[in-house]
């Protein structure tokens, strides 16, 4: 099987899509083909410019041809946020494969009509949470799946960078709802969300405020200042259905964090920890041998982590963000090829984006949101 | 002027507090003498045997004859929360200056008594927030002061430890309301909140969440299981007064955690962030220069951060936990010795334990608690 | 220009070659297209299967036929290092250009023969110091050549694995002279050197000590202990040529490190530390400014340290090591364009191998060695 | 039984002293009663002023007073190094017990006709060598002993500062060999060789090379430039006579090193790492558990860790640097009431010595120094 590839945006995502789908293969080998078949950039001349760079075979300024392409089998989708549904949804009705990236919308509401095509469409969907596909992740899960630290009680999460943190940085439209819709909840709080999902289970209900640091901005031009809309912090208290509590936190606005998406599960027995800034590396503590020789252990991601050995056969020789997205390319190319169910398909990621929405739900109502 | 030290108490703090005293004049030179004149414990047996290994002239098995010792100037409170109070009260009504551990007290209502007998005592009071005079917490403060973050806009702090992580400890006293009080915010949180205060100012109002992990705790006659009554973590979302915005949160069933008490303060051109486990070094990241070069700087503590050079008058001898306690003892004495207010008084604490309460009455009534 | 790749090897190394060659014009742009034009590997099954894994036009098993085949440019050989030299000198005899994996060869006169071989083939040659090439490292030369830490004066390195450092693992060829060379210094202590040169100059000379740990292995058949003839650690003092002085340590031995590769520089206005376990940080210490704010700093490898950028354009967004390999397939590919000379080329890596002989060298003799 | 304590020096180390002995009962119980009873300085009015401040019954400017006092048990020299050997023979003739800071003396044989003195003398002596007795350290001991990392093999020890690191710093005393004598193998070096020995035992032979950076320094008074006579760094390759070998490396220039006094023990079974700069913490790897599991575990210092209870009940509460004084006191004042031989008296931080200077002559004469 060759699948014919799609690719809509060549920015810092889209470049990522392209050098995940050319190397995937290669690197994992248990996957179909895949054929560079059709990149979408505007204008034309930056089309063709990346398709010579990245490998594709041809080039089209029109997202519109590429979703109905009899080549194309899979559509990345990697334009600005509000651009996504409408993309998304002429992709699915074309019987596409979609892979988009997060958030799916800028609204709940577009999301979840998003999530019902791709139900209606039954092509497979995957959603850009390149994340929670690190080996030193998928081993958090194991460890607390196989009840390495016992019960998970609690959780905490952080994930802060600061590219909104200087109050000279003009006015953009992501300072807009119209425009960029939430703040620091989307761009960042939403991979966090999947950290606490995926180590804890559903999420019931939540109280959380927010929170806008730089109130306006200057204008570019330089004709005087403009509101912020969107949140610079949000923070949640979490109760899950398991009855575990906990909290996250998330700013743009965090000076000297570039990266951080850190966690911590406290257990009964013990407790793993995260951090995304050093992100082969996992730390565990567990209640067990002498109590003078108990202390955090921080494990180095080896070949004894799958699918870590896919890229190194050797402990200690990092992955980097890039080798993350080529995880992320073979779960949606494995579903494809009829294998597990990808995840986070478009109703998974829905969750998560229920979340997001939640938080800034309840911070705006001053009340507990709570979830089905 | 030399000043008498009585001591009511010779556990973990009663030690700490004798050592302190019997060493600040030798450490910081600037405080008056005082002479280690009677200590109390029960029995009376024990009491002697740590009045002969702690250097004090006498001993008695009775509190009330100690704070009305005529001797004795200076009241020290080690016993366990529940006594405080009657202590405290006797011993400001005999004109004693007091120094209590924190919390002041079980409930906010004594502990209100206690601040308004200070106040009419007009004596010198002083509670135990050891971790506020390190000097890493005072440098903190003062490039806060100084505008070296720019304006302070979040706050987040941690206060774990694992004492009562593990589910097989047998249950005791400190599981009830009516003999410990609040659980882990009586003996960890309020910590913290003098670090959210002293950073950040007034906490104007906050909501939160608590939880019972172990819900029920084996006797120890082996009898059955006993109910836990107070709560192994906290979290709240907070408001200041200055309008930033911040969290805490507190656990004493975090494996692995020994004495964290961490916090991080979001400026608008920088971050300091703060770790106990390792209070001699300071994390400090500013917004300038080139930023290829920018990064968190570890700053350890040293002479350049008074008073760290009466200890040690080089750089990276570090400090320990019973040198906080003898900076603590030296702002009792100088207040005493008509110096600054001390801080933090009974009236100053009662602030700290507010929040504290308030915590937990938001957790209870599931509504935004605020203050005055 | 398309350049034709062949491929000899598809281990470890090989496997990194491929998905280097196949990624570095998407990643960086500014190189020649690249074919994957023939790999080879025996038996002809496993040449073919890999070749379909990693996307190469034809399979061969004859490494004779690769070095000659027309269409083939560029040569890569990562085969065990006793096959270096016949293979690089029969593909530089064919006019090709050379990418060898380190260290050149198991003896210092094979090294010199392939460098000899290289001046007189004029085509463009390039060994596996992958480390080099990291934006960390490069970002800590520029520095150094800048004056950032003033005139650099020491330098320290350790270079650590733990493959060896089980006592029951049982004996292979590694562990001779004639199959393997050098021990610790081959398979590690050329990489520190490559370290030490590039940050400090020419060594002028050193004195060094090695040692056997386990002096005998378990046969793998059970039927007794063969010597291990090759060293476990080997450390040097170093005398630059510069003056500065400095050390190297190697262990294969040495139990938790999984690949260490850690330096220190000093000079006489600051320091940069880095280790690569922790690849995309650099530490700086730089003594200006206030000294109570001095301190390391922890700098993030960003897009400010070219060429990160390439790879993700977000700071704290990691790099890999598959993608230092790419870095390296950038360098070979732009000497081949008629850009800068490749480093290091053959005769640059005969340095640092000259280096790590001379550490057994002075060892074996007990004496200092001199470099011309 | 109660101790006279005389006290010789009130600066950084003479303080450190008083302090340790006036709170070493009070602290850990188990030791004879002290009475402060003397203390030295000049001129007078400081010998006073100090001996009001530490508590002291008497002050003499006249050192020679101080040793023959007769209310004086134990004599503490804290003076200048090349002052150590008159007083401490003075001291020993006069039937005194001496602590004794570090290093012993500027010249080996002063060291070596000190350590023959207290033979004869037949009284106790204790060297100032602190960090031996850190619980983290002696607990790393105790796992060594205890087989935890198998047969310790190899060493790896650093000792950097850099109070001498600023090329315009004016020229000292310091800089001499006849007033300072060694530079930092003296000041700093010795500390190590206490590590290397307590934790392999003796050294059997060694090679080494140093440094001096700053050539000339400039004079107080503006009048030219005077030569630096001692090193700024010195490194040696170590055999032990156990067969292990290991390397130390000492630095006096080390911009940003402040009390780094660390080392690294690699085992059979695993390793132990040490960092003074946070020396409430130890490093531990085990081979053991699953691979997947494996890492460098971060051990806090605690009860566990005998005698950290004696300071703090609760683990996580760090001792500091004056804490390591007092269990260094603790040493020298069991061993005087008739407990264990102190560690290290003079004849065994001789062998200390022994090391340091034989460094400096390796370096100096280029050649191997072989201990008996």
């Amino acid at each position: 099987m060759t699948l014919g590839f799609g690719l809509i945006g060549t920015g810092f995502m889209g470049k990522t899509h392209a050098l995940a789908m050319g190397s995937v293969k290669a690197v994992m080998g248990d996957v179909p083909d895949v054929r560079l078949a059709l990149l979408c950039d505007t204008p034309m001349a930056q089309a063709e410019a990346r398709a010579a760079q990245f490998g594709f075979a041809r080039a089209t300024s029109d997202w519109r041809a590429l979703v109905t392409d009899p080549e194309v089998d899979i559509v990345s989708i990697t334009t600005p946020n509000g651009l996504h549904r409408e993309m998304a949804l002429a992709a699915l009705a074309a019987g596409k494969h979609v892979w988009c990236e997060k958030p799916m919308a800028l609204t709940l509401q577009d999301a979840r009509e998003m999530a019902e095509a791709a139900e209606r469409a039954g092509t497979v969907t995957l959603t850009g949470y390149n994340y929670i596909h690190n080996p030193a992740f998928l081993h958090a899960q194991r460890l607390i799946e196989g009840g390495r630290i016992g019960r998970p009680v609690h959780f905490r999460g952080w994930v802060d960078e600061d590219y909104q943190a200087d109050p000279d940085l003009p006015w953009t439209w992501r300072a807009t709802l119209a425009d960029a819709g939430l703040g620091a909840l989307g761009d960042l709080g939403c991979h966090l969300v999947s950290f606490a999902v995926g180590l804890m289970g559903p999420i019931e209900s939540l109280i959380a405020d927010t929170q806008v640091i730089h109130e306006t901005r200057p204008l570019p031009d330089g004709s005087g200042l403009a509101a912020v809309e969107n949140e610079d912090t949000a923070t949640a208290l979490l109760r899950f259905a398991s009855g575990a509590q906990g909290s996250l936190s998330a700013s743009r606005s965090a000076w000297g964090r570039k990266n951080r998406l850190d966690f911590e599960v406290h257990g009964t027995k013990g407790m793993i920890a995260f951090a995304q800034e050093r992100m082969n590396e996992l730390q565990l503590y567990v209640n067990e041998g002498p109590r003078s020789e108990q202390g955090f252990r921080t494990i180095l991601t080896a070949p004894d982590h799958p699918p870590f050995g896919a890229f190194v056969p050797a402990p200690g020789h990092q992955l980097g963000f890039r080798d993350l997205k080529v995880l992320e390319a073979r779960v949606l190319l494995q579903a494809i090829a009829g294998g597990a169910a990808p995840y986070p398909a478009f109703r998974d990621a829905l969750v998560f984006e229920e979340v997001i929405h939640g938080i800034a739900q309840s911070a705006r109502e001053e009340r507990r949101v709570r979830f089905a």
